[in-house]
């Protein structure tokens, strides 16, 4: 059955591969799996056609057959569930790779988001300046106890799963504020991360529609 | 197997049912699963001891035999994969009820939880009155794109799953805030899901001990 995913148009990044998408298409490049990607503009993400697939009115979104699917954590396990690639064999280890998945997701991504939406929602407001360093040591704090479990692990938990797809994938988010070369062990995580044959696809699928002319 | 769940000895809220631990044990009380409790304290969460089993130091942890797990939507999942009541058989329909845990999760909970950051750790800074509205303005956004794909449906994608199971918990943290009551159907949604006897089971055994002497 055919694959399709929906993608920004023209991503807000530019292309820097933090739109969502890139997270699906990475886990679609680790398991092998053909797909092909709708765009829509900003304009029909907000439309009913859109919104008919994805309630919130955000890509990416996964259709398989009858099977249509909208959230980034929920596609990617979709994926790996079906793709030894992404999970480990053992249950036990599998259960942890998806405590992984949800600890990226729900632990780690939202004092990220903070971040991302002082700066861009908030950034011309007059408390923004004052405000941005409790942001960032509430994020700092966060960041570090991740330092530490990882320590000097190449992956979370054994070897690389879905868990570490959406771990480096949140963690990537942070580049643009310098946050994350505060943490060295966690650069070189992310590193690892992009350094994966399937991550260089994806980047390179998003980017060159977010380039061409 | 024994089944040993984390809770607070003492929870922030005196016992509301908005800790984590509450989702945890709705999904075991759903699933029928006997557990067992061991209450930490706040100085005890963030000790080794506690660290091994959960790397951000917070609860509920799982144990299970030699399976730890630590995040709340991952442990709800491997609850509900086990036990049918959560999760529903057919596969389409079982990977969208676990969209909305994801849903819930990732897309619903961090704007809840940026209102709860601004009132809880900013509420004494000079900017948060004027902050405020911009926050929940973002929060009534969501939450107004959820109340419509909800619509009259009882739950949000036919029967009972894991997937109301944590949305419900989610939009429980709004209750202090009134600004649930803005949304009549999210509302009415939330006492159905408070209304299961697991969830009233659920909730009294975290009150019992968050009441007692």
């Amino acid at each position: 059955m055919t694959i399709t995913i929906t993608a920004f148009e023209r991503s807000p990044d530019g292309g820097q591969g933090l739109a969502r998408d890139t997270r699906v298409r990475w886990a679609l490049e680790e398991a092998g799996l053909p797909y092909e990607v709708r765009l829509v503009s900003f304009q029909a993400m907000k439309e009913a056609a859109h919104l008919a697939l994805h309630p919130f009115g955000q890509i990416p979104t996964y259709e398989e057959g009858d099977l249509v699917l909208f959230e980034t954590g929920a596609i990617v396990l979709h994926i790996a569930e079906h793709h030894p690639s992404l999970l480990p064999a053992d249950a036990n280890a599998r259960a942890r790779a998806v405590t992984w998945m949800f600890a990226a997701l729900n632990t780690v991504e939202p004092p990220i988001l903070e971040l991302v939406t002082a700066r861009l929602f908030e950034g011309d407001r007059p408390w923004t300046a004052e405000r941005l360093p409790l942001v960032a040591d509430r994020l700092r704090a966060r960041l570090n106890q991740l330092a530490v479990r990882l320590g000097d692990g190449d992956w979370l938990d054994g070897g690389f799963s879905a868990g570490d797809l959406l771990m480096v994938s949140v963690l990537l988010r942070l580049r643009p504020s310098g946050l994350l070369n505060e943490f060295p062990g966690l650069a070189a995580y992310v590193a690892r991360g992009e350094a994966r044959p399937a991550y260089q696809r994806a980047f390179a699928a998003q980017l060159a529609i977010n380039t061409a002319p």
